[in-house]
């Protein structure tokens, strides 16, 4: 099988290897081939490569440079992000390729981010940063996160690993998702209608889930303050999931004691954008969920495990979902 | 049996009440008594409580405030604070007196803040930070804290709260301490005299130890250099335990990768101090171990298990040893 591996356009930290995709074949059980493996990154080389590739890897910068374009033989096109809104709408897939995504690698990273992130909240560290950005010592207490209540909004890869870590804390876990189903780590898991009845009960907010039609402003000003006096929110998700003004003048008014953000709405935050001075924040590159340490390996395996789908015929697991959008 | 209770001097978040030792009382398992308890605040209320009271709970700040005094009828004297070297030498006890301290009221804060601080510097957060203080959006990538190695000096109530949670994560936990034993959550537990053979495997060093002769400036200037390019630090012990200046030049030059101390000497950091404006360095102010909501609870209860041991003539779990200092 012809594989093709393009390197994202700008962030070397990311670059694929002809001995990255190896030690992922050593590491796979029953990894199947023979592959004729090219690796690339640039224009020319994807250009070379794309007339003959059976199956591409690749990210969404990639996608959005080249694409749409000739690809007669693409039948499986592995993008490595997880949320592929950016690559709305999907007409530029070739016809006869199967689009997937890479849930699943950013669970580690992520898990450990979002718990990080309450426990923050909890023990009130963007309201300390920001004395610190103005040299003032002022005591603050914190509070135990165990006991407290979270609701987490998505219960995939990402929200589903934070609900792990929560309630190994001990915290009392809420999910909410689309199509609710019990989850091993919350305590109840709800559907999206019945977001209003939880906020008022909620200490900590995390959102967590894809972006789409239906979660676009999801928490909008009204759903912002339903939340209580002094509650704390949490997005590693995206920006567009929340009015991003609406929480900034929650935290301007001390309604919410605190948030920590990974992604915004526009990114990257310009220069001069409140964002960067609204107290109590806490500004996150939108890097929560990566670790280039691992990241290509993790998602070189997760490729490997569906090809292996694919050749049995089996469902694969992270297939993309077009009309759900995730 | 003669209970005085006296509040802090200036922190009515931490104020005392009957109403506190009646639900301490009731939550007790063979709690005892009668008892005769006042609960005071002020000198006033001091001097007249001391004449008779058998056993006296308060903060440091009333031992400062109030003694060397005449306590003739004084045989528990329970401070809530867990360190109490700002009270060495400690030749103003009364005779007869039986002193302890709070150790374990702040293992379930210490504990979270601790990990917090961990994921923190895992994730870069404190450069982050500054980057905010800047208003500069510069991606930085983070790494998974499993499998990394976490060394913890001191693995009392709080190192030891800190090193189950980070266990828990995948974290390769090294104990160092003044008498090393097995513990649960350490792969490896080496006393003091190994540290310098420790620390070049160090990714992330956690501070948590009393601050005694033995430990005061354990992380000299030199101590510190042993430590990798990179690693990160986090202080939840005492500001005296480290080089603070050291430290700082090392966050400046790049040679560590990020801090997060809750304890600086001095305290409060004076305004204009270089501690403000380092770069790779969260401050919070030395409420890393206390939450208000459950302090004074968890101290009266762990008083009352004292008592019981003292009325059952076992050894006292609290007991403060003042050769020792912890």
């Amino acid at each position: 099988m012809r594989i093709h591996l393009q390197s994202p356009a700008a962030d070397p930290l990311f670059d694929f290897s002809h001995v990255s995709w190896e030690a992922a074949v050593a590491r796979a059980a029953n990894a199947g081939g023979p592959y004729e493996v090219s690796v690339g990154s640039g224009a020319e080389d994807f250009r070379a490569a794309i007339e003959t590739a059976e199956a591409l890897i690749c990210d969404a910068s990639v996608i959005k440079a080249f694409f749409p374009c000739q690809a007669p033989r693409l039948r499986l096109l592995f993008v490595t992000n997880a949320g592929l809104d950016r690559l709305a709408p999907f007409d530029w897939l070739p016809p006869g390729a199967i689009l997937m995504n890479n849930r699943g690698t950013h669970a580690a990273k992520a898990g450990e981010f979002g718990i990080m992130a309450i426990l923050m909240l909890a023990s009130q560290i963007p309201a300390m940063a920001t004395d610190q950005r103005a040299g003032v010592w002022r005591k603050r207490w914190g509070h135990v996160a165990a006991g407290e209540n979270l609701t987490i909004i998505g219960l995939g890869a990402l929200g589903g690993a934070v609900a792990r870590h929560a309630s190994a804390f001990g915290m009392n876990v809420t999910g909410v998702r689309a199509r609710p189903a019990p989850h091993p780590h919350c305590l109840a898991v709800a559907g999206t209608d019945r977001l209003d009845a939880i906020l008022p009960d909620t200490r900590f907010l995390l959102l967590a889930c894809p972006l789409t039609d239906a979660t676009r402003g999801l928490m909008d000003r009204r759903r912002l303050a339903l939340l209580p006096k002094g509650a704390g929110v949490a997005n590693i998700g995206r920006g567009e999931l929340l009015d991003q003004d609406a929480l900034c003048d929650m935290l301007d008014s001390g309604h919410l004691s605190g948030a920590v953000l990974d992604v915004f709405s526009p990114e990257p935050v310009p220069p001069g954008h409140r964002i960067w001075t609204t107290p109590n924040l806490i500004v996150s590159p939108h890097t929560a969920a990566d670790d280039p340490a691992t990241y290509n390996a993790v998602s070189l395996d997760l490729f490997l495990d569906n090809l292996r789908a694919w050749r049995e015929g089996r469902p694969l697991p992270n297939r993309f979902d077009i009309a759900r959008g995730y």
